[in-house]
């Protein structure tokens, strides 16, 4: 008796069906077109760094997943003192301070691919996800005008990836924290109580009141923060009434560099409606010192769509990587969490997973005596730009026609005695409404390009 | 004192330049481009698969890499019962043993992506590295003309990436190991008899001749081996003395098996200059019955470059997945190791790594005040479809020279007070010979293209 294997994927590690993964490759090649497009480079850092490295620069430990091999050559199955990366920017900085003298900066980086987090299992959080990650860092500062530029990508890449109208959202954490610094807020409660306000959205304003009550804000601290994150208006009015306020040089400070944000957005023709400031936008990571930014698919109303949460966020930060270089490196970057975002797609029915195969043209021979005429006439149809296959089992015409049904392949083009007699045409027939009908060889590449261009 | 932190990569974990990341990028989509073309599908399996069944088809404990959190919640740092794998074929096996009732056979599909093996590190040896596999998957069975067009899907990728030129080499193993049993070798020394004739090229005749002697193979059957390996000339010559040999029944099948390929590649324009029979392919993994194949640059001479080893190796086997699925799949596939080909063409210098950076223009402001402007022209060269940075920080114009330089950017674009005063100018600059000029902006997309096309 055979042993029985699990083969199902460890939970927490997905797999996509072949239709899906097509449109995550597809996704994957805009985003790296539209990165490219403005001049950032490729880094690919190893999957596996070293765990002092990892947990230093924030790795939890009750998610870093170290290696070990099932069995050392000494016996010994301790681990090897490497982990899993689980972001792209830990990397990053290791990257940053093992190449640092041979750095242009400011250094444009991209990097997509897994990272790994040892996550209890659940809906919508993996094990194992991919995450698109861009960063500018600079040596000592690095121009507000990067701030912009994130934005100007945000919006070139949600346009081509033709998913609905979006919104991308901008704040500076300075405005924030220098807020509530002048408010009398202490100093020990500046982190909770920008968490609070990043969770506006989430759980709405009473329980954020009540959490910041809780958390022994006074009533009148509690009234001015949600009065001040309510602000709204044209990018252009809500900075000129943060202006008007009086709340310390940390918010000043915020309110300039926010300024310059704008300004920058306006030089590269991004208009209000595709970035608008919005003053609640806090996110959660520490890390953050500056400009944050949050992207929201918008509903049939033009209104945030709240039920799938930002599709790419990012920020500001102070310092990448001081700890491993010595050196103050300020930088500014965003990330699209593709696999928690693509499986939210897929769920809601926003991007069609209906084409499981590349081929757009299956070449069917009608019998094995003229699969040479098929497999020429297969070339032939290739070189014009299609991607073909050739059906090359011994089957029955109407299994063929079947598996091109059953992978969504839209046009098939059969080749029979008759045809190789006359040697001159071709059946082709249309998948997706039946339609059949002879082509002349000669006028094969014109059928085609108006059946499928 | 601040703690000293080792940043290195770990051993085995190997890192691009971004200047080696670009090639590797677009071999990626050049391979990804020939795959599509030919109608596979894409298959993405998750990194980490179930411990068990990793080793069930083969992986070696000592190799396995597993993985265990840091922490765990409750103390407990045990491994969690997953390992990375090691291959793309068993993870394709527990692909098709978890969807066997969705799949349309023949099932094409590829995968491209990182594996991992705990090998002892050393030059060459990675224990980090992607693979670019893709396999032909029949229920029951699999048409031999697979087995031809994985030849012209071998022969279009190398093309393609243009390193010079290359030879597919193909033999049946079944011919080999009919022979040996026809000669009387001893069943349990048929499979390291086949091991010693794979390493005749690459430690030579002499040697292989000692090791089958060692073995105890009498110098008759040497003799009548290494004569068999040594058949030669065209395909159809080879083919024709193979038809007169007389080996038993297993000879004959590889014979008419190879035959039938041969006859496949004719119909698939293959010639006998980019695909040659070739009795000394053996190949070392136990796995193949069948078909098998090495490809080789070629030298100067238009001989095999032995010093790189095959660039991509495969063959054809009877059995993909019986544990696992009960069922029986044969399939035929073949495997690029794109690391460790391209450290070894990186290397070699047959592929250039001058360019860090995809930008082919900079655009620089001469002083901050004509930042805006100098945004909306690379606003407007990237609508050109070139890829397009703007320098973004406050800094001298020959420092943003120095920095297109050091990332070998071909071309920069400066504006300055006077073309922003004129409205309807840019200096144009050819980082490659130093050539500067006064562009008109109307004329500024035909200058790039004679610049950059």
């Amino acid at each position: 008796m055979s042993h029985k294997y699990n083969v199902s994927c460890p939970s927490g590690f997905p797999e996509w069906t072949p239709a899906q993964e097509r449109v995550q490759q597809d996704w994957i090649r805009v985003i790296t077109e539209v990165f490219e497009a403005n001049g950032f480079m490729p880094i690919t850092t190893p999957m596996v760094e070293r765990e002092e490295n990892l947990v230093a620069k924030g790795g939890d430990p009750k998610e870093v997943y170290v290696l070990k091999r099932l069995l050392d050559e000494d016996g010994d199955t301790s681990h090897s003192g490497n982990a899993l990366r689980f972001d792209h920017t830990v990397p990053l900085a290791l990257y940053v301070a093992r190449h640092l003298n041979d750095i242009a900066f400011p250094f444009k980086r991209y990097s997509i691919g897994p990272v790994f987090r040892g996550e209890r299992a659940q809906k919508g959080r993996y094990r194992q996800f991919t995450q698109c990650d861009i960063d500018v860092i600079g040596s000592g500062e690095v121009s507000l005008l990067n701030d912009a530029q994130m934005v100007a990508i945000i919006v070139q890449i949600f346009e081509r990836l033709n998913i609905g109208k979006f919104k991308v959202r901008i704040n500076n954490r300075k405005i924030l924290t220098g807020l509530f610094r002048s408010l009398g807020v202490d100093a020990g409660k500046i982190k909770s109580t920008l968490d609070h306000i990043d969770d506006l959205e989430k759980i709405g304003l009473k329980k954020v009141t009540e959490a910041l009550t809780k958390d022994g804000l006074t009533n009148a601290q509690v009234k001015a923060i949600v009065d001040f994150t309510k602000i709204s208006g044209r990018n252009d009015d809500i900075l000129a009434q943060l202006e008007e306020h009086v709340s310390g040089e940390e918010y000043e400070e915020g309110v300039r560099s926010l300024k310059m944000v704008v300004d920058g957005l306006r030089s590269m023709d991004i208009s209000n409606e595709q970035c608008q400031v919005d003053l609640a936008i806090a996110r959660g990571l520490d890390y953050y010192t500056g400009t944050v930014y949050e992207t929201n698919l918008l509903n049939e109303k033009g209104d945030i769509n709240t039920s799938l949460g930002s599709i790419c966020s990012g920020g500001r930060y102070d310092d990448l990587a001081e700890i491993f270089t010595g050196k103050k490196l300020p930088g500014v970057g965003i990330s699209i969490g593709l696999t928690r975002l693509l499986a939210q797609l897929f769920d809601a029915g926003i991007v069609k997973t209906d084409r499981s195969s590349p081929t757009d043209v299956l070449v069917i021979a009608m019998s094995s005596d003229v699969l040479s005429q098929a497999l020429e006439i297969g070339t032939k149809i290739r070189g014009f730009g299609y991607k073909t296959e050739n059906y090359l089992e011994n089957k029955k015409v109407g299994k063929q026609f079947d598996y091109a049904n059953k992978l969504g392949i839209p046009v098939c083009v059969v080749i029979g005695e008759d045809e190789v007699k006359n040697g001159d045409e071709v059946q082709r027939k249309d998948m997706r409404d039946g339609q059949q009908r002879k082509v002349k060889i000669s006028d094969l590449q014109n059928d085609l390009d108006a059946l499928l261009c």
